[in-house]
């Protein structure tokens, strides 16, 4: 196992093995003794070029339950821009010879990039428009313990899609586990590349969720928008936004997930807080032990194997 | 043992108990292998919506003393009142089962309102203009390292009590032990509530600090004067400043206390830095000590029980 | 052995110990039994008073693989002009009984300044322009490792020796080594005082270059340049940037050193990147080894004695 870049290229047996050490190190979330020494003296190095204070603090934490030392260097693209060069800023830290890097980059292909300047193992923490592999894999072992499987079953991504590195993360992990994928959202916000993602494109929401079994949200990421893909933010509500009564009527049984943070009253209405199909705390916990279990395993220290 | 949001619920037992644990962790200051392993494997989450170096350095270094994990989020009040709400970002947290929280917030009532969002204890490291428990204790209790009691003492409150959310967590506890309080300020500074307060209110200094056996002085809170609630800086130091002189003539046995920074020239003269009646330095060295006896009361890890 | 402020008084002999207590660190990197007890229980703080994120990275590094406590303090002296003095901030945080300070400040004398207020060791991270001896310290034993001895040998300091504190943290070691040193750079980048240095000073780059043993370049320090002292940047790499050709045709056999990071494009040439001769990154990475030596022997720590 070496670097954990994006979901496409994990098997089946792959997302078992990390949702097993993650259910593993949730059943001995009290006992610090069997976790607290896997990565003793081993030392993990968080560059994060652009800000992220929720996942930035879901990997040092699951870093430091597990016994790393870890240390946060954060650099804005803009400083990489003016001054000194990401291959520079790189090779330097690159000579304490991290024993892992966790990457957090604002573009698509800077994880890759950066495989070339280390030997070190590469977590990426969110890679521009391309992946967010944590993220996905949470998601879909936080859906998979509500439904025992997932083939055959409806799945809607639902809102921008164009811009989300996480339905990238999540569409080759369904697909292989199964689902039958629907995106849906306004025409501007799907990406015109969906045709080859094995998936069902469907723009209008009632037919699009209609008895769905899971739907996956996202937000509305207003900083990603260099144009006008949507008329307002309330119009996109009004059609897109899944309310309390339209999930009622159309698909009660669904579960609701959503990477977080929710705009609340855009992706999802306010009456949908607290909703009690809704994953979405649930999903922030088991993120927590999702990334334990690929920390232990990039670092060849899974203690099941 | 739960929450310690305020000293106005704190028994005289309780009181003892936090001073007792603090004097044993100042005696055992250079034995961490006593200390060290006290809150082995607990996580600690300092969430600050407002600055404080001094006060965040305070609480980290005495939960890594006792062995804690510490994560330090920061998410200043004006993001909250634009983006994601307090509520998401304390649920969201939540999830990561911190053991303790220790949070810091500008509006008062904030760590109340936090205790319906998560079961894990909280301590308050300044609410608003409500209460700043830790200072009120640590405060007293090194005012008891040179007053053998404080019963019958008088104690003088000086400068600006209005915003004053020290004054609110000494004077509960300076009742307590049976001092005498005298607050002394202009009359915009005095709380309309003081009448409630068990306090006598004397807003000349000269009457005020007469005989006095110890003074508290407190920051002039720029940042917090909405309206002009002096006539100017100068004017202040004028009349409500203490000096070496003031000092020596109205009530040279009196101790001097400050919360720190001391806006030097103003609630004190410049000719009272190194002053030696003066405890300053030493509140910042027993509120270590006074935070680790805290911290491992919350969490139930008290060794001396 | 107490502060690190300056390698002017270290000798010879402090600096085998020094080197020798690196080179165990080096050999020991994957050993963190033997390391991570050295200063286990020990308390270092960093006060920075200018931004450095490579600097406290290594210290913090180094620091860590020790075992130590690591508490960070970062304080702009801006703030300092306008608010809490310098004094105040040293003596509330020497209330923590640091067992070390590693301090970095933007005015020359900041570090002796702070030994009037406090007990504990200080070592300098870098002290206005006059001293930055941990880097010294380093690159004198990154050279010595390609050049079994320096003595007779010809070192070039090349570039913005005026503003330069690691040019004069490295001239006090070279000296004692036996080296012959020459000072090459524009004339209002060399310093008045450099006669006293025992140094040759030739302003002429391929009459300083010719022949060198080793040539330790400087980065030109844009913020330092309170006035026009050199007509371009451009102008500056024409005359004084050592590139890939003059180094092959003057000095094939010299190594190149940089304290970085690199302005690639002025000192250094586009071409120089990845030259066989650079010991740029490996000056990073002996600065780990070089950091953990110096905070066990100031702590009184060194496993050699």
């Amino acid at each position: 196992m070496s670097h954990l870049l994006t979901t496409e290229d994990l098997s089946l047996t792959d997302f078992q093995k990390f949702t097993e050490l993650a259910s593993f190190f949730e059943n001995h979330q009290k006992d610090s003794e069997t976790t607290s020494g896997i990565l003793r003296g081993k030392t993990i190095l968080q560059l994060f070029l652009e800000d992220s204070t929720r996942t930035k603090i879901s990997f040092e934490l699951a870093a430091k339950r597990l016994g790393a030392n870890v240390l946060h260097f954060s650099i804005s693209q803009s400083s990489l821009n003016k001054g000194e060069s990401l291959k520079d800023t790189i090779l330097t830290l690159n000579q304490y010879h991290p024993d892992t890097w966790i990457i957090r980059a604002p573009r698509s292909g800077t994880c890759h990039l950066l495989t070339q300047w280390t030997k070190s193992p590469i977590v990426s923490a969110g890679d521009g428009q391309y992946q967010h592999p944590t993220q996905g894999l949470l998601d879909c072992w936080t859906l998979l313990n509500h439904l025992p499987s997932i083939k055959g079953k409806k799945i809607v991504l639902l809102g921008d899609i164009l811009h989300s590195r996480v339905a990238r993360s999540q569409i080759p992990l369904l697909n292989k586990l199964g689902a039958k994928i629907t995106l849906c959202g306004p025409y501007t916000l799907l990406p015109k590349s969906a045709a080859e993602w094995e998936v069902h494109v469907e723009p209008v929401l009632e037919k699009a969720v209609a008895g769905a079994d899971a739907i996956f949200c996202f937000r509305l990421q207003k900083e990603r928008m260099t144009s006008a893909l949507i008329p307002s933010q309330q119009e996109f509500h009004r059609i897109w936004g899944l309310t309390k009564k339209k999930h009622h009527d159309l698909c009660p049984q669904a579960w609701i997930l959503h990477p977080g943070p929710v705009n609340w009253g855009v992706e999802l209405g306010f009456d949908m807080e607290d909703h009690p199909k809704s994953l979405i705390l649930e999903q922030v916990r088991r993120g927590l032990y999702m990334r334990m279990a690929v920390l232990a395993r990039v670092l060849g220290k899974d203690p099941l194997v």
